[in-house]
């Protein structure tokens, strides 16, 4: 393991009248040939004394890298080497999700997330920013909700696990910009209001009792490339290895937002847009988070909805995988036309409920017209942007080797319903990878593998962000993607011969 | 300059659609040419904003020195690049003097001093030490009140120049490992104790606020290379330049302890001990500091005594410099013989009081046999110190091209008094150098200039320091040494050609 923290058992000869070098240089000659120039912090100095004489000069050293350097962090009598933990965590703005890992070989111990305690702040971020720009107490106050999200995962870990926070030796955090604005007290106005220029985007390695965390060690968090590409995408780079590879690959995280890198080891062009709250049952009038009685899958059979739901529990809404599982559904059934709009004529049950058509899915819910059309423009705007970036790169979509989906979203979904609905490229289906939270897989990575921090000053630099609110004709170029699949039929033809097989067209 | 802590004044771009780099990396990349990848403490990621934008971007960033890199420990608006102030100091166990210096060219603004407020712990060091040895509470309030000297200093410090501790960029402190360990709140039992390995020799930077002290910047504590060898001496080693020059030079600072260092830029034979006292005036029963009132200068003739007080008060007792003054006085008007006795035959102004005689040398105060006896004893100590280095090192007094006398003492004693006493060696009175508070000077030269801390890793192994404890025969060289002005006359020329001239020798 080469990770961000250390633990060293040292033997070392006690002080005699021939070799009277200080506790200090006693220890730190032990460590100079491979650690070399250690820091010794006061509080270190302080308990060298009567620590060291009282454990016979057999100690067990941590050390944790503050950016530059080795820093002890904890001294301990006797040999707890085998006990070397560390935390890394996923920011998001509606879930932080955390590891407890074993820094001694890589295994993940625990994992707990909880609700992020921002959101009684406001539901999206855009709200929460209101409501502290430019008011200290306020952002303080978010700071600090933010900090006891953090508090509530760590007691949760130390329950499955037994290892409190105080053991741990090292923290990696990958969140978006405005997530960890919030988390070091910084006023996020600036991310989104132009010109985007945000406060800090490398705020590196900070003690973690600073942050108001119950660590005594240090917190790395992720650098973000821009206001809108924070370091949850920069940790799914660590995670994929997409910036390494020769081969060319597309990175899509649709969460709240959709951000979007394309690339390989040369170049990596990336964007973001507000993707997202669609995706996650946001817009859809029945739709709901992915808890409990969602319906997260669907399939419709000689008329019949068939529902898989989330703990099996009745159904009591819809979430993303099966907002997408039903539209592909519905459309190659027929029930759907290209542009997305209900056919009343394929099937009794298309019924028109005030203004508009719908289905009714499960008892008393129902699948609207107006629900179709919101999540087609989401769908289009992530498609948009992924053949935007192509396009300026002058890439086709069949030179990608591999389309990565990440976030929950990406795990979730049916990859055949998503190319149905022209969310995905219709590309060979093993190019089509679920990266799963790539954000929180990039931060463990980092936590116990330090050459990672050396890959990243390279991977941003690499990076070209295109702010797309600044282009003019993106509009215009999503018309396209908001059909079913595509406007471009020729662009599906696996979706084509689906159709064909059933039937629905000729 | 090349100091500790710079200010930079940036006229930065503001962010704009074409450049919206984050206010952080606008500072950094304004700073990496000359200074580096700086650091960005939490605070100042939170200062960020507003504060920039209100300062149209026009910033005075201070970076003060870690160890290892430059880290923005302030962010102000505007230009405040005119205003860089810094502190240096020398912790003595019983006055702690400070200067307020200009960083920006040089000059010091102010000087201060007070006692030390362990005094109340105990007179001596030692008895400070038993205070607290193995208590650490005890060890806390000493602690504690070797931050209150600071704070009485620099509150001194503000009203003679206006300028508060929390405006300094930089504070650099020398001191023994005693007073080095109080400071940082570590047991110093070990100090005086066999094996004489203490705690941390290189305390390095500590942030100020950490130390208990008004200080928004980083304190650098001056290393010690042994247990009664510590930073103050290491300091006077910057601020002679000593260990740089190929000439041979020998550097006595007798204070509390009497410390040596015997060398040149090839190397450096070092060693202590507990000579001081007795040239503080401690063994002497009117003995007295050097305030108002002591006798600080004596000639001796026709048989009345001249004398010189301190800030001519009347005279309430006798200090160091006075005290060598009356001994090379009473010794060349024959008063005292070879070995330091009184002979009442040469002066009817030779008393017997008591069992001893003595010399009222100002109405009511009188200079006994036993003073002589006690101040002889470390007088001899002190020669006997340089005598063994020099012997061991194969060198004869006459190679020494500078002897300097360091500390308070040297400052004020005179020379041909030290000389008539064999105090000094009787080598021409140029090489005779008073270094005055050189450690303070140290403090004050690395404080404006970094290269001293390149020197100090070399300064430190190039050091051989000799216990004196250990060495057997070191009793048994010092008689000679007790004699006045040594056994060994042919020491001595100038003071036998004056003892013939003055007719006190045939």
């Amino acid at each position: 393991m080469n990770g961000l923290s250390h633990k060293i058992y040292l033997e070392l000869t006690p002080p005699s009248p021939d070799d009277s070098v200080s506790d200090q240089m006693r220890i730190a000659r032990a460590l100079k040939e491979k650690w070399g120039e250690v820091v010794f912090p006061l509080s270190i100095l302080r308990s060298l004394y009567p620590l060291c004489a009282r454990a016979d000069w057999r100690v067990t050293v941590t050390l944790g890298w503050d950016g530059s350097r080795w820093v002890i962090i904890r001294l301990e009598p006797g040999n707890t080497a085998a006990s070397h933990y560390g935390l890394c965590a996923d920011l998001g703005s509606t879930t932080l999700v955390m590891e407890l890992v074993d820094c001694l070989s890589g295994p993940v111990l625990g994992q707990a997330s909880a609700y992020n305690h921002q959101i009684p702040f406001g539901e999206d971020i855009l709200s929460r920013i209101f409501y502290c720009t430019d008011q200290p107490e306020k952002l303080e106050e978010i700071r600090s909700a933010t900090a006891d999200t953090f508090r509530e995962v760590m007691e949760a870990l130390e329950k499955q696990t037994g290892i409190s926070p105080e053991e741990c030796s090292a923290m990696t955090v990958a969140g978006n910009a405005a997530m960890i604005h919030f988390l070091t007290g910084m006023d996020p106005f600036c991310i989104f209001s132009s010109p985007y220029a945000i406060h800090a985007d490398q705020p590196g390695f900070l003690w973690g009792r600073e942050l108001g965390l119950p660590l005594d060690c240090f917190v790395y968090c992720f650098p973000a490339k821009a206001n809108y590409l924070g370091g949850d995408i920069i940790s799914g780079m660590i995670a994929t290895g997409l910036p390494e590879r020769e081969e060319l690959s597309v990175f899509l995280d649709i969460g709240t937002n959709g951000e979007l890198v394309v690339g390989n080891r040369d170049f990596l062009i990336c964007g973001a847009g507000a993707a997202g709250p669609a995706l996650e049952g946001g817009v859809v009038r029945t739709g709901m988070r992915a808890v409990k009685g969602a319906v997260c899958a669907v399939t419709l059979t000689d008329g019949h909805f068939h529902l898989e739901t989330i703990e099996n529990g009745a159904p009591r809404g819809i979430c993303g995988s099966g907002i997408v599982d039903m539209i592909a559904q519905l459309f190659l059934n027929g029930w759907l036309d290209v542009k997305g709009k209900y056919r009343p004529e394929a099937s009794g049950q298309i019924r028109q409920i005030g203004e508009e058509y719908a289905v009714e899915y499960a008892p008393g819910l129902f699948f609207y017209q107006y629900d179709i059309d919101e999540f087609l423009k989401t769908k289009a705007a992530a498609y948009t942007m992924v053949e935007y970036i192509l396009t300026m790169a002058g890439i086709s979509m069949d030179e990608i080797q591999r389309f990565y989906a990440a976030g929950a979203f990406g795990a979730h979904v049916n990859k055949e319903s998503a190319v149905a609905i022209g969310l995905y490229p219709d590309i060979p289906r093993d190019r089509l990878i679920s990266a799963g939270n790539s954000s929180l897989k990039g931060a463990r990575r980092l936590l116990l593998d330090m050459d990672c921090l050396r890959k990243l000053p390279g991977i941003l630099d690499n990076m070209t962000y295109v702010q797309f609110g600044d282009v003019g004709d993106f509009l215009h170029i999503m018309v396209g993607a908001t059909a079913l699949p595509h406007t471009d039929l020729s662009r599906y033809p696996s979706v084509m011969k689906e159709l064909k097989k059933r039937g629905t067209i000729r």
